[in-house]
């Protein structure tokens, strides 16, 4: 069994943790693990997406199961509120030392930078922020690439990247073919990746 | 402005309502139209989603803004449960009548198909529940193409069919330049469709 968590916070982007989560949910449900994928947020309650979506979390900081792979994704809310709560960082930096893999989404890779797991390592982020995420420094930011792997770090750029770097991670830990088979259960065509897990077909880390 | 609605329910697949959502709030967003886009479900009250995401809606049935485009998911709610609620079939069938388009994802046809508005129309679904939908009868349901417009029903297939095909709407309601700027602002590469709208740089409907 392998155990997501999303880290979800007000103004995270809606499809930064829905679209993997679903790529994670099926791979689970395939596999005949259904409900390892939680939503983890720092307190109760409902949380107020980037655009609207109101959601409720699984999980908070306290009481969420010990996880596999850490998803930290994006938006206004990553870049200008969560960086600046030392008890999330916190928490990211714990968590992120316990588990196999660290996946960020987009701009989530600014938190990642801020808890330090994306310090002096290889990421991508939102097209739109590359210079800023640069700026922070002790950080190799990736440019036009879907998504990039540096060790357990792997980080997406974009909406369609979310979902093929997700689809990536499922097939590093769970093999080609189980992959194939997400992609088939979504009735999802995967884009061909040029970075860091190579081909889906093929992948060389 | 453009009002879209989109209609939530007990085991609606997430994907559906999300990736279609941000596709139309991004595209009021660049028009300055922010605020637009509701979730309208039959009551108040947290919706419980096929795979376990907990959403609350902006409206019910009963205090929803007039839309010009509904918006109707898939998932097992719609085959096994809102299809034999006549509360929320006759809704379906009222508002679509009002509307300029109607949009159903993956197996919201079967819903689109019990309230009235797929009913002896092209449509396409779901791959895995062609055959159970053209069993129905009156509907002919187009296999292997991602996304089918008949009249102003337009319906799709897959998940990046549904990103594809609200993109064509956008496109056709607002302009294809803006349809390419809503991609940019996504970071999201749409793909060539084969039917009904023709290419997204080329509409011809």
């Amino acid at each position: 069994m392998t155990t997501y968590g999303l880290l979800l916070f007000d103004h995270a982007e809606e499809l930064d943790f829905v679209g993997p989560r679903e790529v994670f949910h099926v791979s689970e449900q395939l596999r005949g693990d259904s409900g390892s994928v939680a939503l983890i947020a720092e307190y109760p309650g409902l949380v107020h997406c980037a655009k609207g979506l109101q959601v409720l979390a699984d999980h908070t900081f306290g009481d969420h199961p010990p996880l596999d792979v850490l998803v930290v994704p994006g938006g206004w809310g990553a870049r200008h509120v969560q960086v600046h709560k030392p008890h999330v960082t916190d928490w990211i930096a714990k968590i992120a030392s316990r588990v196999d893999w660290v996946h960020g989404i987009r701009t989530g890779t600014f938190l990642l930078h801020t808890a330090g797991p994306a310090r002096g390592r290889r990421v991508v982020t939102d097209a739109a922020f590359e210079d800023e995420l640069e700026a922070h420094g002790d950080v190799t930011v990736m440019r036009d690439e879907p998504y990039a792997v540096d060790g357990n770090l792997l980080t997406s750029r974009g909406l369609s990247a979310a979902l093929d770097s997700a689809l990536w991670l499922v097939s590093r830990l769970h093999g080609i073919d189980h992959a194939h088979d997400v992609c088939s259960a979504m009735d999802y065509k995967p884009r061909v990746p040029s970075l860091g897990g190579g081909d889906l077909a093929r992948p060389n880390h």
